[in-house]
């Protein structure tokens, strides 16, 4: 029985080795066949949750635009999603993931599942909506989650877009235990898409690094901002994220839209990613300010569809 | 075999006068039940379409609260349903409707089936949403038609609303033929619903008539304006309208909404029912000119909570 403390504690060590060394092994020689050296900055500026308004698509397409924000990812299940299917359709260059979306987190404005709903029971709510949000009682069912994430990729894929990688909306997929880790590894695999995976997160959470293969691209960083930063401080976190950007992959998780009419009644119950939020988000990553920091800073962006391709040298 | 047309046409004859007599009686007692003379002119200014923009749930409201714009009809199936939904809840005396919906007719902004999908597969197209549109090869299975009115009635009840009246969006299930209208009368039947119809209707559609029951509420006329109407003769025509309307319950059918970017991107495929039109509406409907109008002409309103109420007395 005494030994049981030592032996977990090795485990973690080695386990702790392992990933780190899988890691640096990983994104160093990512850097080096990106044609960077081993010690560069490289950035991906990723804007989250394409498709879940109007807003949030004009925004993003706009700030894609300025070249500024270079990758996004899309929410199948959402109302505005067909308007930026037809974007990406017609803008094939476009860094375009999914945000494998299993939630419907808003409270005047919702969706549900693309599966037939009553194939996926665990994931609904009585009115046929996703949950609001995962408490302890809520029961998620692998195999729905499973069937739901191969709904969203396939109709993402039927409706023309082509997408570069993926993700998990409000990081549900890595949160919630192995089983549902390992559905959106095998859906990735299967579907030949790399996965955002940070190594910030491993130690953390020993499954998601048990579950990878050597194939997986792990990113060495990644950058959000946090609702204790106050509004009139928003650029000077961004600033001195810039300012401090580590050595490796980093990729900055950001949420975009305009604070018009439509996004603020969408998000009116809380602030927090809500239409100042966003709106603030969009003004930084577009100004001239931001665009001057990265040359100033020798900050080298990268998409995911480059990374895939290094990836696979 | 020569015959027959003669039969045909007593037929007609026959069925046109009880339909006549039918509708009068039960309108002239209508007018009388709701306090008014049977000369009275009865109007019910109607918004269609709540639930499917934000902005169309704001306009309406708006609309509502100023006495002008008296009555409404929910699209349950639609992404702010949940929003209009809640105003429902706490504005019991509002006078909501449920606008059965079984279309998805814009392009980039879309909406499918409140029944699993896989129970309705007659009415989804290949990615899962509602039709858009009802072509001669569209084969819509009346059963799921049934299911998926039921549904969407059951979860506008399930999130707090108790409807005043039935109709039915871009007017599906009068115009397909008896089989889906009876499903509509049948559950209107069920929930003890009344369902809009008007007089005007009935002779192009026998089997709109044969179908009622003598409880039926059926309206003289209705009204709404017809895409050939120049925009800047929208005001003019309502005013004839009211000018020229005529004794006995009329429901003016008016589309409301705000020109702004939401609605403009939802219906930016083609200008009928569009912003700019459902901005025209509201601007029309709430003016002073209306409100003088409707005082100058003595014209009466009513509300289908009202109707109801009156046509069980």
């Amino acid at each position: 029985m005494n030994r049981k403390p030592i032996s977990v504690l090795l485990l973690f060590l080695l386990a702790g080795a392992f990933l780190n060394a899988h890691a640096q092994s990983n994104t160093e020689s990512l850097a080096e066949k990106l044609g960077f050296s081993r010690d560069a900055r490289i950035l991906i500026v990723h804007a989250d949750d394409v498709g879940v308004t109007h807003s949030v698509d004009a925004a993003t397409i706009k700030a894609l635009e300025t070249g500024l924000v270079n990758s996004a990812s899309i929410m199948v299940p959402c109302p505005w999603f067909p308007e930026i299917a037809d974007f990406a359709k017609t803008h094939p260059g476009a860094d375009f993931g999914l945000h494998l979306t299993l939630t419907s987190e808003r409270v005047y404005y919702r969706w549900g599942p693309v599966a037939a709903k009553d194939k996926v029971p665990s994931l609904v709510d009585e009115n046929g909506y996703f949950h609001h949000d995962w408490t302890p009682a809520t029961r998620i069912n692998p195999k729905e989650v499973e069937l739901e994430l191969r709904a969203q990729i396939d109709r993402a894929y039927a409706m023309g877009i082509h997408p570069t990688h993926l993700d998990s909306h409000q990081y549900r997929l890595y949160e919630n235990g192995q089983d549902l880790f390992e559905v959106l590894l095998r859906v990735a695999h299967d579907y030949k898409l790399p996965v955002f995976l940070a190594r910030d997160w491993l130690a953390d959470r020993p499954y998601l690094e048990s579950s990878l293969s050597p194939a997986d691209i792990v990113l060495d960083h990644t950058i959000t901002i946090d609702p204790g930063v106050p509004p009139e401080n928003w650029a000077d976190f961004y600033k001195t994220a810039l300012k401090n950007l580590q050595p490796g992959l980093t990729e900055f998780v950001i949420h975009l839209a305009f604070a018009d009419d439509e996004m603020k009644a969408a998000t009116r119950e809380r602030d927090t990613w809500g239409a100042a939020w966003r709106q603030r988000d969009f003004d930084f990553f577009t100004s001239p300010a931001f665009r001057q920091l990265l040359r100033e800073q020798n900050i080298k962006l990268v998409t995911w569809r480059e990374l895939a391709h290094a990836a696979q040298q």
